[in-house]
């Protein structure tokens, strides 16, 4: 780690809060590492901008975001009060600065198709894990507080709970820039609520049309943006793209791909043998090795691959229907029928062009309750001291099945 | 009436909108009467610039902007082919530009004081007619509509209905100047999802999240904002300070106070004796009489209304307390004997210094329903179109009650 | 003074900044003081809210915005090493917040009619006097700060220079709310650049376009908003109004007022005899009582002061033109006869009706620089540092003149 | 082309404008060509996004911006009697969306070194003839209008000038993103005095002080954003990357590299030889081949290449100074000397590391003046009709130095 010069950069733009300073030195210098300047180039939304052309932020801003939230909470906490060491709140900063740090490319759709079985919360452990041999040490609170292992419960919390200083940041800067400005959530006011009771996070009383608030905007957004039909059909076209790829690659097939990407295709990856070198490829993933290898695969041979990628290219994508209940068999056979007439493929290809899914958002989760503190001091379930607002209905997921299929 | 050059102001700055534009000389017209005028002088939302200080605004901006948002509604719905003349474009702007023009000083706390049982809306139909005779008829069509009589009825819904242009531009504004950005809702959303149905006024299917973040944000204004402890004691004691105004002016006492808030002192003013003198009288009055009376008051001979009006010129105010339920009779009977012994007033006084009350707030009334249009061009209710969250529940009055006595 | 509970309201609501926190009790005590009190009902721009409807804030708010703004920038200097002792922050607090108490009823214009030779700076001075008896000297630092006294020659800039606070306040929040968006300057970056050299405050070198920029939106405000000629006429007639009506007081002739208008109406209060009771008086008079005389004025007998009442209540103003020379002699007396006889005046009450003006700005003073602090640690004037843009030019005060007339 | 349906997508959310509606079909399908879905692909501000970690909005976003901002101005000039047909509006909505669609990746980078002699300007109208050709000649006035010999001046005026939509949203978007709020502009003011006379476009008198505004804020965002000195040596070093590249390519080197990449790198492309083929190439060509390629690029075995590469991605760049006057050649002489013992190359490599260069920036051109309108409807030059601020000064361009080196 080379010295730092105590003028370096320390305050960022940002459109959303102004001005974001960088706290300390050891911040700066993992902000610095190439592990984290890697989310420079991985989009927070995915293929939302095809629906949404502002929504081209990065994992980076969200990441920086979160942590100037984060400085905001613990000096709202300290004015109440609680006491937070100075070294509580590096690790603070550091866990919520890396806990997106395992995201691949197109964030989750790397998952579900060329790695498998591994969530992108593993990988952002692997990556802190050797953050901290680099830094000798240096992140072990931030780690314990991000693995939830911390005995300060509140500090587990404030990375990773249902009114976490990520969602805080996520659902803020994801409705800035698409322009659903009814996404809009008060983080500020939210922060300002906030308090520890019997070192549980919490929100005090007269925060609790701000939750309500919260809860309501989280779950539009979920259903207006993060599930937009558009967004959804190219997510799954590209999930398409990656497992043929990678079927094509387990054949042998030659793909045009860069060295990284390549790894992941010709390489099965799973839990079991993800080692520091495949951590190291990983780091090496973006968005750009992704798009670039599909944009040239708009020409290669193999037709499922080739028409699947130019849809994402020149953006002409599936249609999808979406609705409450599930599509009737039929349906879907008719669907593929034509398909195969229209595109001239194969039967066993498709499913690569006709598919239905189910799709499922949960407003509000019982198991671990947002508390309200009331006036007296005592603890709430907000599904239970909502004074009328029927929050328990929240609780159930909402289910809804899309099919998409060739124009 | 003076004719009108052609190039005179026809733009207006908003802080919210930008520009609002004056759409003809009619209606500039009605803009310059004295009548408007008078809305400069009256406060949006009374005394809750003693909670938010940034809510100064004006009934005359809430008007106008509800005549910009109008005129996006039309619009809109021209653009999905609903016919709409250019009278009808007229009338709905005027209605809705006049539609608050009864309200009286310090809005509500008139009805409840010194005038007797005559609601601002019908007031607002008295200038109506008066403003129809002077501009020989042009508002009938405007009138008809304000007045809930016009066949198409998606027409008056646009002036009033629980998603109509006045809640439009209210909550956003109340929310923009008392800074609860939380309250803040999609004016220009909402009213891109309108459309009109078997004369209904709708909202098409993929605007029901913003249906329902709209139910969820005017309930948030209505407890964190319109509700607030400190407003509704601040109003309380406003209306108080004027019964007991009128009380000493029935028994002949003399009061400083412009001619226009004597007149409705010194006169009991009802339904039946509103004349049109009565009216003109009352076209004087603004919060500015109102304001300057009470500064006076502060030093009256009158104990009662001198330390009422000082709580409300120095903002010290009574204390309030709030709960969902009832108050305990002999915890009140506690508070006023306390009042009696530390004000050193008499028993049959100390009702103006210890009172309580219920206030309530129906997110939702099911009675005239927000209608979806769904995609097969049904019309469903928004309490059940929604998919889960249980609006239903939004159906039933929440109530509270509040007690307030000196500190 | 009453004992403070450590919880009570420390927290304002504000659209521009979000919240603004009450940094401690005696701070908190001076807000809650009936003086200060007084300013939610003086507006901070007069009657430019007949030309932007939404220019309805108080001296209140920005005063307590400028407090806000003040925190900051004492953390910026303090992060910069500058030291700033706790009593100094209290007292920059203090100093910004009172800065202004010393304005009058719609402030400019009761300097310029009833009250002669004191200007609002002597009153605040007065005000802060007095509050300090009440507070047991615990504003004297803030006072010798105020006056320019103190050693530490940057606290006094903070105060009051061509970059100071209140302007970085006013101009933002004016803008803001005028909705003249252009207006708007960047007082965060400002701050951000703020430092201290040779206990001189200054911008450092990266500001420079920064500081350019406000010179420019300021110059801007002006010429569009603060002098806008609607706002000039309104003003001016409002002046005339209290002149008149002072004259007529002078007579004996009776007019409807509060009793602290009265006080100012009815004896010649000058720098001279301006006592403790005085400031008394004045500390009642606000908006109120000036516009509900005004209103009640437009019955009186007086021919004058009942047409100029007219103009004000009614929003009839006076035609006004404004040009860059001097309006020829015999233009203004064409203006005059035409005006006596059209409203049926004495030759020696038309100048209440016809009158011609000066008005000027200087966008940037020479003698007070702003100064730059460059990469080799030297200051420079902002005049001489703009690598281009001719800042000297600035520097000539612009002169234009306008004329009124009735129309 | 396949046939329209009439519902399909025709508003867009805009973070800045709120929603953007597409005016007919034509234009719809124009913007779902892949040409200009390429936008989609390439960044407006290139490598800002190092400095302004929210600057990565897409020149798709700014093209369909400035659509937006193009359908107001032409309401306001017919509302101000200025004649546009419909074929005229529709024209210039396509003009103004097209006017940049021959940017190449990462924009101006590739300009200097891997297509010589042929600006994005030429090639946007390359793409629009072809386009043409494809929509049966329904560019042909969008064309003429582009080329700026259309007889009606004003309407190539709203396509290219110094007072342009291009810059109107340009300037704003990029404010917006960057969030350097001081460089935003109130398009909607400047396009609200937006008049035509003599088939000029001109800007209303009381404009001025908003042209003013517009020329300072452009001056700000060029020395603040566009030429900050970390973009420029991250520009620089791109440039140099691709020089490189195109060097080893010549020979005959092997470059991992898409398709049209290297179409580019291994062929001299220039005005001359830029055929319909090219065309089609350079369509292929966005950022992601670009950067996916610099990626890869870092383990070439060129020492040269690999260096440079490394620096992009993982942003340590090369050291930048600033400074008005020309750099000593002594000066470079030493960083070079220095730079070849630190990296380990040959003297004939050492340019690419470390290098000087000259910047400028013109304020203002007098060459294509902005015009006033003046009250009696004359046009003045607005350095000539604004009261005082030395507009002339600002024509001067301002140049400055900068060398870049390794740190």
């Amino acid at each position: 780690m080379k010295k730092k010069k105590p003028n370096k950069l320390k305050i960022l733009n940002d459109p959303i809060y102004g001005f974001i300073q960088i706290p300390n030195s050891l911040i700066f210098d993992i902000i610095e590492h190439p592990y984290f300047q890697r989310l420079r180039r991985i989009t927070q939304m995915g293929f939302s901008n095809l629906v949404y052309p502002g929504a081209n932020h990065t994992r980076f801003h969200h990441a920086v975001g979160c942590m100037h939230l984060m400085q905001k909470a613990i000096r709202v906490l300290r004015f109440k009060q609680v006491e937070i060491s100075k070294d509580e709140e590096t690790a603070l900063c550091i866990a919520i600065l890396l806990h997106d740090i395992g995201h691949g490319a197109f964030s989750h759709a790397l998952e579900h198709s060329i790695v498998s079985e591994i969530s992108h919360e593993e990988i952002s452990l692997k990556f802190m894990k050797k953050l901290n041999k680099e830094f000798k040490g240096k992140l072990s609170l931030a780690i314990e507080i991000f693995e939830g292992k911390n005995s300060r419960k509140f500090l587990c919390q404030l990375i990773s709970s249902q009114l976490d200083i990520d969602r805080l940041d996520y659902l803020k800067r994801d409705s800035f820039y698409t322009g659903v400005t009814e996404g809009n959530i008060s983080s500020d006011r939210l922060i300002a609520m906030m308090n520890v009771k019997n070192d549980e996070l919490v929100i005090e009383h007269k925060g609790i049309y701000s939750v309500e608030k919260f809860l309501i905007a989280r779950r539009l957004m979920y259903w207006q943006v993060y599930l937009h039909k558009t967004g959804l059909v190219a997510e799954n076209i590209l999930v398409n793209i990656l497992k043929r790829a990678k079927e094509l690659a387990e054949k042998g097939v030659e793909l045009y791909a860069s060295s990284s990407l390549k790894y992941f295709l010709y390489n099965p990856i799973s839990s079991e043998n993800f080692t520091l070198e495949t951590l190291e490829m990983f780091s090496k993933l973006d968005d750009y090795d992704v798009l670039s290898a599909i944009k040239e695969w708009v020409n290669h041979d193999d037709k499922v691959l080739s028409l699947l990628a130019k849809m994402i290219v020149d953006r002409k994508l599936l249609r999808v229907e979406i609705q409450q209940g599930i599509f009737n068999e039929s349906y879907i056979q008719k669907k593929k029928e034509k398909a195969i007439k229209k595109l001239g493929i194969e039967l066993d290809e498709v499913n690569y062009f006709v598919f239905h899914q189910e799709i499922s958002n949960q407003a509000y989760n019982l198991k671990t309750p947002i508390y309200i503190l009331n006036k007296k001091g005592k603890l709430k379930d907000i599904a239970k001291a909502s004074d009328q607002l029927n929050l328990q209905a929240l609780t159930l997921p909402v289910i809804k099945h899309f099919i998409c299929y060739p124009k």
